[in-house]
């Protein structure tokens, strides 16, 4: 099997006029970066704003292993999947960050003969999306310390500034430092430190506004610190958000690439999946929607974190009314939730598999809770055996009553999905869809992640210590109380504890403590041990990387 | 009169394709970035190694007040007549910085009616090229800081690590801090610090490198620190240069843009012009010289610094031969030279006039020292009188052998250069020019830098605690002594007083600090302070920078 870079560079891509014209975008519309990627203007499409919506197709995940379970190469399979079948479909995923791309990890734009193309530029600088919410974070931290510099007119408590800086890079150096050091001409020293930059609030605020109206609106109610009498300062106190905006502006228009088989495809926008929401743009999303009758999405993580952040957060604020939800689930992954060890998962093990289909349960059976009818997608892998599908395919249709399909687009492409295309399809004609939050905006904080943790978590409740619930007291006192909960936690379990494997019951989810992001719209609740800045690993890929003798980049997987 | 981004939003752009094909460049080797802007990829364009050389121009300047003679305007003002003349014209600049755009200085593209455009794209983001920068640079410190995290097979010493990180922005929080704190899991704290992107050595790097392979072998020479030992670790030794390599493959290509008039222009690369040589890339410059007859370019600061290092470093090391040097004077700065304070530069003032053009002729002469025949363009300000402009042209012809040409392209485009055209045309076909550098590649770092201050500035040499002295000796040892000196002083003098106007003679230039830079190749010679990250100022710009209801960005100016 060739390595995806080598698949992405053997296809033959077809000019981006061509693929905007598929989906009914004007050249008039288009703004090239090369010859394959366009940013698109949908303001300039005619009757743009007022056409009816395609259906919404989610591709969510159980609680994944450390390597992933294939999320995004089924999105972007089942997006060519449904193009065989003849549907006008739209894939929509999140950018990947360059950082990780350096570390262990690769890239994100797909795998295999599900690919979004071109791979290297869209994990590279792409269209410098990243690069500029980067500025705009960055700019924000200058002015914020330039205003305590030569006046502190607004009375910051220094110890209380609640913004840090950001860099797309992999750094550990960073996380943590003292800055303005040197003498007077350089401020006031005081502790900082850096996140990447798709854990910044300014990602996420690019991935929910609607427009540069609400993206500076939005901007403008960032809470970046307090005085000392706990009064918040916002962006707008320090005349932030308009440079902000402008530093923005191109980058809001969503990015147009193909698959491998041609299929259209906005990437736009990559918040974090667990301090942020963790999917792309509501911009792309909706633009999408306009132009295709299919739009096939994905959100980060497992379905627990994922999933309900796209309901309670995305689908909630921007109005989306998503139909299907397909669940992608490996025959390893399973095993390994039935307590299988990672070096055994390539061998046979039914009665492992079976235990570790109550993470599959659970999901799928969260997943109506929001009203979106669920289909499980089985990634196969070479190890898997026939015996383990039917297993899987047996407790699906007998016990969850679902559809189970295994999928091969990795290796076939959008050929290795069309039964999941077509059930799908049917699935979405059904009209079985009624989604509706889990939890509607007047309850209190408290209360939302209570009922986030006991009927998605299978948990018996959460802990707050006394400064946490001090702070959900705080939060409610200051109107923020209306916001949904993000919550911050790991995707290996459905508890706190990555170590959890399977469905746990009744554990408690400990709050560690609550970030308020007051742009973005939403209470960041901490469970756990969250990596807001990751490192490099001992071998990073970074020194395999390289451009050989025929100019080719090597390396970037 | 209308601001700078009043006239560029008026202008009517040709399409890029347009604009390449006036170049001579087909449309299969544009890499079109929106309507307005391309990179060029020069291995697509037939015959193109075998082009004979069209005439390169330089643009510079007197020793300049701090608001700059105009050498961008006069630049462009002077491709534009050219142009008009019939002549097959290129320009080739520098890409602004972004972190000034939202200080004081505002945009670097140009103004008036010479402007190269689109001015927002150009000024903001433009094709990402300082964002790759920006993350070739710091993934170099990343993997370092990652390899002594993990290791430090290499024996870094960490109190001489040689390698700062870099921001696009004007921040002096981080010029001093200590990184790496807060505990065990993110390294072993040490002092470090951020300069501004333009201030990199990977920025200098880019503008010198002569394609791909030159770029990877240049960067893996950057020396990033030493081992206890002294003996040096470069970037080679990190494994880095490849991957930063890709990080800037696309960045290489240099970017086609147009004048206001619809001249082609080259804006690539933009080195600081103090701690690095300050001017746009070799690539932009030879490919320009492929494509016009005429290639008109500036280098950064007065003649001192720019015209010297555009000398000595870039035409020495690019293999180029300038053929005239346009001298930018303007009657205020000549004024101010004479003694003349800033609040009474408006008002007529014929003595200090003639006291201030000792600043013009020691340029003019110093031009002649390189062989390149000098011509003076007065730039053009609503203050300035015809008796002042008389007494500058009689004394450059009577006392300097030179024209001096009134200017207009400020309120008129090349319609206001279009006498200077037709003299610096005549100058070029003249065959004048017999370019040399100033001194030898094999003389001492020493003496080289002595010859600079001798022969340039007037000084009576230079002077080197016994620091200094030994770090002479020990670049002579380690098998640099064969680098040009690129030297850091202030802009505003012959010597490294910046209050010294005029033309003064006889005085000492203080070597602080010797800092090599091998990938760029050559020894940075700190002469005063050099502050290589500026700071916002107490009202910046940023704060009135928007959006406004039309969409138009409002405030860049």
């Amino acid at each position: 099997m060739p390595t995806d870079i080598e698949i992405a560079r053997a296809a033959k891509l077809q000019p981006i006029g061509a693929i905007a014209a598929k989906a009914g975008i004007p050249d008039a519309a288009l703004q090239p970066y090369g010859k394959y990627i366009a940013k698109v203007d949908t303001s300039a499409i005619g009757d743009f704003a007022s056409r009816p919506d395609g259906k919404l197709i989610l591709v969510t995940a159980i609680s994944p292993t450390p390597a992933g379970e294939g999320k995004t190469t089924t999105t972007v399979g089942l997006g060519d999947g449904l193009s065989r079948l003849g549907k006008r479909t739209m894939i929509a995923l999140r950018e990947p960050s360059l950082g990780p791309c350096f570390g262990q990890k690769g890239g994100a734009a797909g795998g295999g003969h599900a690919q979004v193309v071109p791979m290297e530029q869209i994990n590279l600088h792409f269209t410098g999306d990243f690069h500029a919410i980067t500025s705009a974070h960055n700019l924000l931290a200058a002015m914020l310390d330039n205003h305590i510099y030569w006046s502190n007119e607004l009375g910051f408590d220094a110890r209380h500034v609640a913004w840090r800086r950001v860099m797309d890079m992999n750094d550990r150096a960073l996380r943590s430092l003292v800055s303005s050091l040197g003498g007077a001409s350089n401020g006031f020293p005081r502790e900082d430190g850096f996140d990447i930059t798709v854990a910044s609030e300014v990602m996420a605020i690019f991935c929910l506004a609607t427009d540069l109206a609400d993206l500076e609106a939005r901007l403008g109610r960032i809470v970046v610190g307090r005085r000392r009498d706990k009064s918040p300062i916002t962006a707008a106190d320090l005349k932030a958000p308009g440079a902000m905006t402008v530093l923005l502006k191109d980058a809001l228009m969503p990015n147009l690439v193909q698959t491998l088989e041609g299929t259209p495809a906005f990437v736009h926008g990559g918040p974090f999946a667990n301090i942020a929401h963790g999917c792309n743009s509501v911009i792309a999303t909706r633009a999408a929607l306009k132009l295709a009758d299919y739009v096939v999405t994905e959100a980060g993580f497992g379905a627990d974190l994922g999933a309900e952040k796209f309901f309670d957060i995305k689908c909630r604020k921007a109005g989306l009314k998503p139909d299907v939800a397909v669940v992608v689930a490996t025959v390893r992954a399973l095993k390994m939730h039935g307590g299988v060890a990672r070096d055994a998962l390539s061998a046979e093990n039914l009665p492992a598999l079976e235990a570790g289909l109550s993470n599959l349960a659970r999901h799928v059976e969260n997943l109506r809770k929001f009203g979106v009818p669920p289909i499980v997608a089985i990634n196969h892998f070479t190890s898997d055996t026939a015996a383990e599908h039917a297993l899987i395919q047996n407790f699906c249709r007998n016990h969850l009553g679902v559809e189970a399909v295994i999928c091969q687009h990795w290796e076939r492409g959008g050929a290795g999905t069309e039964e999941l295309a077509a059930k799908v399809a049917t699935l979405v004609e059904s009209g079985e869809a009624d989604f509706a939050p889990l939890y509607p905006e007047a309850l209190p904080l408290r209360e939302k992640l209570e009922k986030v943790a006991r009927e998605i978590y299978g948990a018996a409740g959460i802990s707050a210590d006394a400064r946490v619930s001090a702070r959900f007291a705080e939060l409610e006192a200051a109107g923020h109380g209306d916001l949904p909960i993000c919550v911050a936690k790991t995707q290996y379990s459905f508890s706190a504890d990555p170590t959890l494997r399977g469905a746990p019951s009744g554990h408690v989810v400990p709050v560690r403590e609550l970030r308020l992001a007051a742009g973005a719209g939403f209470v960041v609740a901490i469970c756990g041990d969250i990596m807001t800045m990751p490192g490099l690993p001992r071998q990073p890929a970074a020194e395999r990387i390289h451009i050989d003798a025929n100019g080719q980049i090597e390396g970037l997987f």
